[in-house]
């Protein structure tokens, strides 16, 4: 089983960031984690990239993937491009957030990849990455 | 560790119910699917009601528990009154959905619980309830 | 023919409520005259409850009816629980108002049961039950 | 009893157009089955246009009738000279609909006609005019 | 005189829930001071529940009380069929609120029993009640 | 001076409708007076029509006028065909109304001829005609 | 027959300010304009201020009159003292615009006075006053 | 304990205004009434004016009291002078309202004042008033 | 190939009508203009009228034709009638405008057509009636 | 150059007033700080009042200033009559406010002025008004 | 005459992507046909970009062009950033869309590019590109 | 003292580009002005892009700048990403503007930026920066 985590903008602040929305990991960190919790039985690739355009480019190439983790950050909340990609590839994917978006700006509570999403994840820090991992590594293929 | 599990109106009726957004496993049949998960290392809980009074009741006697996973259904998007039960017991929870919600009708896309929950899973079936389950044993208590 | 008959929130108390909207016959004195109007040709169960729970209860037990006929009151615009119910158990029914809800307060406007209804009748006072009666009895089986 | 039977734009086209919403029968059809329910305990008249003006002018000459039923078709969500025209000669009317026009466009669930009818009938092809003449002709004159 | 007053949803709660929003007296220790307040002047009687139509119910039974106090917590901001109760009742009723709903989350400034109250009375804590208790006792019968 | 009188849907029923709204003068009582108050100081044409297209097309033909006075009716709040035609032929027009529109159902208060009229007066029963009247023939030409 | 013609705010600037909205008239030109349409038919008061309260003042004080001519200028679109003050005294007024509110920003199109007005003329310069006058002399007392 | 007690505009012309509404009491009626009530417990000033601005430097000079009882009238619903002189002078003040303005205009529902009063109270004619009194009374200081 | 196309109200003013928007062409220099364009290889038939009555007449009447080109001008943001016609028709449509309808009043950013329509071309003039006629003649059959 | 320095409520309660938001100078020290940095090169008059009335009069007298620096405080946001005072003087003002608008309640995000504004300078404290100075006395006159 | 076609995100992926919208032709095919039918009338230069800000890089730089085609795909509907580059090089460009997006999503409606665009074309799959350059080729340069 | 000033899309062609809006001097044309300014006092480091992802890239690498001077151009109305960034870094940062925003489009009244600014300079041309720098320049650090 073949996994992309995708990153969007700014998550390569984690650590250094709003810890009280965020938490104090690192995205290394969690990315190690992560290679942890798959133990052999999920290869995870990973990418991140501040540019809407970079992740549009990088999920269309995604075809041999089984499933796609991607917190989109920011774009989650402006990016038709990147839902259009994702209905492109028709990959299954996880929406996840580090953070409650629902209980923050009005403006996050908008998302356009969730409602053609396998399904989302938000609020428990790294572990809605963990948990969506879970749930591919869980799924009969 | 004890877990409370509720679920909101309707979910009596798994199994036997519009199987496009819900599937084919009975309430029980997830239930028990969970105490495998759980394998021991959680005590869980059961509850279902199709009464937004009799949820309000049952969440205001929860303080002993270390968490509650809770799919509201309907009342996910109408009750007022469970957002103020789990508010006035301080139990951390998990709000799950097996649909995913924000691809249905708009009204069910209002949530007046995921603002004050711990964290939202929506969209995976029985495994929404299997990775909540799965964050609150994860977390260091 | 079987057909359930659902009154919800105050219906109880016609006859003593607001005659303007909702005329001087009691429940009671509707069921009586819709049983002669059936005339032995549908089998009629009358069921009657100011609790969301309890309708939504009732309905999920509906299955061998061949149709319901509800009047859901002040839940007509409130309670997503009770649509949820109604597509559960699939029995086809009839949306029906004492009142021209049209012609009254804002919020009376909007209804969860219409969109999924076989059919809508309001304004005719205990006619709204007759006629959706009659439709009943009329359709071929 | 005298009754006029208005019929709005296209449904003139009824048995050629759209069977999903609208049924297969002609509105001759529907037209003689009215008749034939009327049983000569009511006279129908009847009238169909797709002019709005057209419509307008044969309400306003419709003062001698005991009530009008009417399907105003896109009418019903455009046209206040018609609600106007209704409103001026004050014989009391029903509004009927073939489709269940609230499972429909949102355009369709705006109806200029409702709050000032003395009732509503929706979704029952055909019947929905049948049921509206058995209601004037089950009410005391 | 004779007043009934009641508690919504989460009332019960009082004393062990948000003291920030409700203050630290039980509800118990409110209705004490009620009845010291009022004095022998007016017999009060109390009713308190988490269900809609529990809370239906009882206002379907007031008719022989002077008037209503009541609290529809949450209740207040969902509930058609407590106000078509109150409405269907016709006693004459205040509304109270512990808190200043208006000083929060924007679903608490909508309510379905603001127009049709006698009167409203917000966030002077265990003091609205009382108030309202002052103004029926000062009310010339 | 030639000035062109325009009324719209069901203004030719003016004295057999709704006269807490639109008085007890028909419309041809109306167009006397205005007779009377022109004075043969201007030439009036009237034109009264149901159908939105042959207000439209009378509208058309009217370059030759110095003015018109209109009471588009239920058009003034539906119909952009006759701001057009306004629009194209360019004489200068005063949009007038029997009852204050504003007083009325929102759906009066949007008007599709104001923004592009000379003026508009409203809520003066026929007088609003007359001081229409007033303007054109107190304006230097 | 009395009447009160009330100018709000920034009126007194008419003839030195933005003429293509209100012409090339001074306030006093319009006032001598209106005392010669009054030919003594009609005693006119006159009165301009730019301070809501003082215009609020003036009203309250306006009981003897048989009408106000009313511009209430910004004021019209924001002050809910000066439509209290009218409601409060009970004399019949006019409301009258220089401009064509209109075609102006959406913030004049709304006014508090409208709905509550004997009647509205917007649009025709001085002559909106001029046309107001004409209709309160034309009115049998 | 003194308290400051502001009414806005056209609250001095209470008993000749719209009775059905605000009652037939004068202000001084009711200030006299509040004087008894407060039977020398209180030190009561009283405050009418119908300027925004001299009501905002009315309060800007209440720091020495110990409260405020303010119905802004008209200012509630458009004033933010008046909600920032508040906020500047920190003094705890109770809004009330004569009528229940709930009930009314919708306009009359917004309120600049409420989210940061100690409480809102309306309704209940003059008593509203002395409600408020009471509050201030009870509390310990 | 018979082509049918049908302008809408006020097109028949074209080049005496708001040059700015609608250029110097008469309509029937536009209607010849396409005869030449489609050269023989398409039969092309024009209707134009002002009456949205007229207009929904014509389509019904069009099973015949290959295609429809519609500028229906006005009624595009109005008429549910065209466009339930064109439904019932089930002929495909283009919907044309000579001015780009996105630059002008927000009304007319509305289109009762475009989302049954088989494209939209706006904009250009005289040359969006060419090149739907282009589409339809470049399309195999 | 002479320039114009308004402020409109509370401002003269600077100071005194919500540190916070607005800081710990009193307006008396900013236009000591202003009349330091104008340093002779512009002469400043300031003027400050709580009634819009009376900054409308004032602005209407200040066409002999080069310029304007006006922070309306709450006026900015509720009052047109200070617009179209500006607007009728022409006099090139700035916008200034000491607090961020942006970041604070939702009524205070909408200005009457900037749109008419030279421009607009927010959230530096009292270092607003010295930058719309510098401004003013860096552009060649 | 020169041209440049601008392709946005997800247009590369055309033929592989959602047939159902998009068609089975890819972009080089497209492009393929477009050269075959500008048949040396036209040079034309193409462009595609994920990238928003390429986009608006290329755009900057197509000042030598006499017209731009430029289906924007996502950015359509986001990007201001591009709509602002094609304001500053003012190269005439027309709108082109493979499907009919009036017939998808909602937020598939809103163009930040149509009321800037010389005109719109939508719906007819690659011919939309063929009409425009078609267009452009008609015209008089 | 190190600042960074970042200009967004479509900034690098400015003195090329809509003059109106934005005047004739070029970016390196400012920049070079506002290097005099600071003379010595401040250094001052530029940036721009036309791409989001590249602004955010930059400002995630400015902690150790004492400020940033932001003209996000197009992305101050569309750019959560860049929101983001600032909020990370949290660097004190200046929103300025060439035009009134205020002036234009609705679409540029919205900005992701304004309320974490430290405050905003909108209207003044190039002047805006220099404000900013001024700004930046006065405060004791």
């Amino acid at each position: 089983m073949k996994l992309l985590i995708i990153n969007g903008p700014n998550l390569n602040m984690l650590g250094r960031r709003e810890s009280a929305h965020y938490g104090t990991l690192t995205l290394t960190d969690i990315n190690t984690k992560l290679i942890e919790r798959a133990d052999g039985r999920a290869e995870l690739e990973f990418f991140q990239s501040n540019h809407e355009g970079a992740i549009t480019d990088r999920i269309q190439l995604s075809s041999g993937f089984d499933g796609i983790i991607i917190n989109a950050g920011a774009y989650t909340h402006t990016s038709i491009a990147i839902r259009d990609a994702l209905l492109a590839v028709k990959v299954p994917f996880v929406e996840v957030h580090l953070s409650n978006v629902y209980a923050r700006e009005d403006f996050r509570h908008k998302s356009y990849l969730s409602d053609i999403a396998r399904g989302v994840i938000a609020g428990f820090g790294w572990m809605s990455y963990a948990l969506a991992l879970e749930f591919f590594m869980s799924e009969p293929k």
